[in-house]
């Protein structure tokens, strides 16, 4: 089991030739993540060089794609963002709880560790110390993931990517108008149905609400609710460990399922 | 010229004492913000004991009341959420751009100071720091101050407040649904509009977003747009230093413009 | 076994009940360290109400106590600052290579955990962030256990405690003149000696120094040093996590050794 | 008047180029700041490329050099470290009050942007954050600066240089062995007689220390010291604003003095 922990034109290069070689494959960057290369053109603003291989790649979030993880010979690691995401939006719309007209707002902020290692200013300490910043309004290159796994259209998403003065961790805040929802425990129990016997989803009784430190250094992700049932306001919170469920803790969870080792294995 | 940074208890005691004795005043709490003293009550949790003081207090948000501030003798100062977002807000809902059918979301995230001086767990540093943490959904009670200013419904802003690890400074990302309005441009064109002139609101072109470095230690609100005209979907971005614009530096304009001085005189 | 995470007067009373009912004990608090009530009440300003029990503690240091740890029925954990000076300090005293009648400075740096849980303006965020303070300079309340343990006079310390602007983590910076020693490879050998099968000291290179990352949630004290021999001038960096090493993970320790479990159970 | 803000290469290129267009000049790179061009070799490893401007170049310290400064048209700005270091150890040496056979050490910490602002890992946020560092010891390039103002030998000086998750600010910890001092007070008496005057020294009562809050953004150099009479045992703490009086605010009070402007104008 070889993971790719490279950037995207590198993983075209070396995925084809891993799995040659017969080696199981898991890639963390955003290469084979879409079934089209169109899609992976249009926001990674480069041609795909290993097309071919986008009709094998198993989106690896676990919670929604077991089955074909297990087995599987080449999985692709789903980004940090979509993942906290996903687990939060999808539900609701499988359980037709959202006034689609009027779209889902993702305000999303992570940790300084998910712009990676390489240095640059940007993620330079005295450029972040006691600074907040928005740095992808609407066209950040996790958007259609988020599009993909949820089933909503993009002109329905408003999603945010804002950089936090941490180390690592994301929160993402969600808004939508509910429908079909008398209570907040009502919207609570649209995740309760759907992540029963999931070992890392974590939900929160209303009135609670996660926050980083409670995903840190884990392959959790918490999520929990707030509803005005009058207005229909909704407000749903997600968070992850971007290095952890958003990433290797993923992909370690991945390759338990791949493997067929008991998924937990190896994972706080 | 007295200023009260006083708990809002004190202030209703104290406010009435200094203007009986002949000083002007300017209150820093959320005592007088409101014309009624049942807005006060609900949102506080606590009895309003100086309420016939309500209807001389004027609203210190100089963009919005610099012809009442002049001249005045009682001052309520602004919130610092508030003044954040009613600087982004009122000028969309006067212009009306807004669907408001779908809301408008305020997604707000704000330095340790906010939470003011006191020492609690919740602000210390052990908790805080590589933490990012939603503490108010919704019912956080600077929320009647944005309706009050902004002149939309309370079923129609989803609010929620969140903490930092900085010292000082709020963004707000605020989220709606666009209406009559063709191009970023014309929605950054609402502002340049509605702050002709002003010396303390600072707009972004398409394409810039404000950060919190940028208003750290002044007294300016920045504010940035981007707008997708297909979809409708629009975010303005709002920073100010919470205890600038927020709170001190707004208190010395509001004493600049009651007294006569140069409205800039002592700000940066 | 009980552990005593409790302020000093309240283990002073605590501690004699519990070993009463016939529990082991092992106490965090500052009250048990010494042999003398003399002492604690000189550092400690107030008077020893358990003093009877002081012959009887075991001071929980196991790289030089362990004989006396295992099977100990009451054991004393040393504070967090004298850890990380013992383990660097007493072998270059025993070892006869430091110029005492120079003296020995350790100018030492915690992390905010270090003052406890508490909530105080000292530790509040706003106060920590973006600053750096010297808060204890020769009278800190740690330096008898260092004198206890290290075998040195007080007036050959000059022990500095600062505040580090983390969560966790102790770094102390301890410089000497060496005598009998002809490089930085035979300053390392008095360690090397010394520390030979202990699992918690980590020995550094020369030319490579610890840092608090590196012990960060572990049980390590790590070591580097420093030489230039033709001057004399030694320098000698010892990091622990004062929440690990420097309390709970050597309480651990202790436990494993007391109740004769591996040493190493249930520590990183 | 030209601030040369670049690196010592280029300003020993650029420098000669200014001064012959009949330009003044302000260097605040390390090529200028000593007499002979090996000592610039020895510590900065490379060859000197102007070393015909070295005896022109005034050492711009002005609490130390004010009258070359003034009318100067070439001054050579100190670096951060060593004008922490020498405002307090020079008065000690010049005083006679410093037990010279057992040195001193300078234990010395700075905020990130002391390394500059081209991007690294070593000074990128995920590095830096819940992380202190040694990362020079006994060999910091600064060192000779500080044996060239203070007035002691290398072998006197055991100075190690670290970093603190901070933007901006050095606390620098001294100790030595004290002689001909009965107290505290006699201490202070030799920073209160040396700087009497000077605007930008600011001195703290004995049980009093700096801290980097109390500079930040200044022009300030706080200084406090401590004393155990008996022993000999004395510490002195220096502050200062490494990109103020460490960097660009001691090259605008040195521009003030060239041009014969206020020594304080423009400076906090």
């Amino acid at each position: 089991m070889v993971f790719l922990a490279t950037p995207a034109d590198v993983s075209m290069e070396l995925a084809p030739r891993m799995l040659d070689a017969g080696a199981k494959v898991i890639d963390l960057s955003g290469a084979f993540r879409f079934a089209d290369s169109a899609t992976y053109s249009r926001w990674y603003k480069e041609k795909h060089t290993a097309g071919e291989l986008l009709a094998e790649a198993v989106y690896g979030l676990p919670e929604f794609c077991r089955q074909r993880i297990a087995g599987a010979r080449f999985i692709s690691n789903p980004g940090c963002y979509p993942t906290a995401a996903n687990l939060a939006i999808q539900p609701l719309i499988a359980a037709g709880v959202v006034d689609r007209a009027c779209g889902i707002v993702c305000d999303a902020k992570s940790g300084v560790s998910g712009a990676g290692r390489k240095p640059s200013l940007k993620t330079s300490f005295s450029e972040v110390t006691e600074n907040f910043t928005a740095y992808a309004v609407l066209d950040h290159r996790h958007v259609p993931e988020i599009l993909m796994v949820s089933g909503i259209e993009e002109r329905e998403l408003s999603f945010t990517a804002q950089l936090i003065p941490i180390h690592r961790g994301i929160l993402e805040t969600i808004y939508f108008r509910a429908k079909n929802l008398a209570s907040a425990e009502e919207l609570l129990a649209v995740y309760t149905r759907r992540y029963q016997g999931e070992k890392f989803v974590r939900l929160y009784a209303p009135g609670n609400l996660p926050d980083i430190r409670g995903v840190e250094r884990t392959n959790f992700c918490d999520i929990g609710v707030r509803l005005d049932a009058a207005s229909g306001r909704a407000v749903v919170v997600s968070a992850i460990d971007n290095l952890g469920k958003g990433a290797a803790g993923q992909a370690i969870q991945n390759m338990n399922l791949a493997l067929s080792f008991e998924e937990t294995e190896g994972l706080l």
